[in-house]
């Protein structure tokens, strides 16, 4: 069983749950009404912030789990709790402004390639 | 074996095709052309309705899985049946008035919620 | 074990994630600034790529693992083959006009269709 990655994907889909809210929410402050889905800087960013974190669930979800599959439970969870709390820095950053984006984006883009190459990796080295 | 989630899963997924189609239907219908995203409310609605559905697929597919491991497969088709009919509501509803989205949207959020918090709390107690 | 179902998924999301680094690459080209989603005609078309092939995952993957597990993880991975063939044709051909984009679309589609009537039909016979 998988008990730590089961873990990680119910946290890491609970984060991206609040960034949906956080949309609705910012539809409040901003007044920007459904179904527009722009019209105020602070909406737009908001709305990113969610739409982004949404892009990269087919990446992180499948490439975490063939990892935990063929390398390691434990490794699998750890390195997406890393993804986890660059999803994290990257919403706290792009909510002040779009220029801080960068360094929350880095971390959760290097855990999510860490995963994926790691699978491929594996799956590769059983095949040959 | 998992047959009954198997199920729900491809009919959640036919489903949301379905949402998708009838985005390609709108276009015809109100003349938004592509790549355009908006440009007529009936066309907008239809767009954030196939939206929504994709923005909720990475919440339930994953809870309905690992709640379907972790407690019972029966009793997460079931579950999932309920997220399908609440998303089929919102649909009807979004589809009339934005203003008409609100009770299929509580529907599916609690049939989510419930296989989310369900796993959870399962994987946790297997834990300790 | 699904090894060539799970380098198809490593490769699918590979392709995805190229799509992904399309629409920052043509932001520097066509000069549209973060968070803005739209305002020059090959942004616009590099971003839905994007979307479209986003919009497509949560289709094709779970289709794609259910036929692996139902019926056979070789001629899931084929099909998942033809299904990325069809998203590089779609991204080719959409990437020079809109009117381009059809034949890629629709080999993508029929893979993906095939992957879940697959799928259905057997789950269908195991239950009965």
């Amino acid at each position: 069983m998988y008990h730590l990655t089961a873990l990680v994907t119910l946290l890491a889909i609970a984060f991206y749950f609040f960034t949906c809210i956080n949309v609705a929410r910012s539809r409040d402050k901003t007044g920007v009404k459904v179904p527009a889905m722009s019209g105020h800087p602070d909406f737009d960013r908001a709305f990113r912030i969610q739409m982004n974190t949404l892009e990269w669930m087919p990446i992180f979800l499948p490439s975490l789990w063939l990892f935990a599959i063929y390398i390691s439970d434990a490794i699998a969870a750890g390195i997406g709790v890393v993804w986890i709390v660059g999803r994290i820095v990257y919403f706290i950053g792009y909510s002040q402004a779009a220029a801080k984006r960068s360094p929350g984006f880095a971390i959760q883009a290097l855990a999510a390639f860490a995963l994926w190459a790691g699978a491929i990796g594996a799956v590769v080295l059983r095949m040959v």
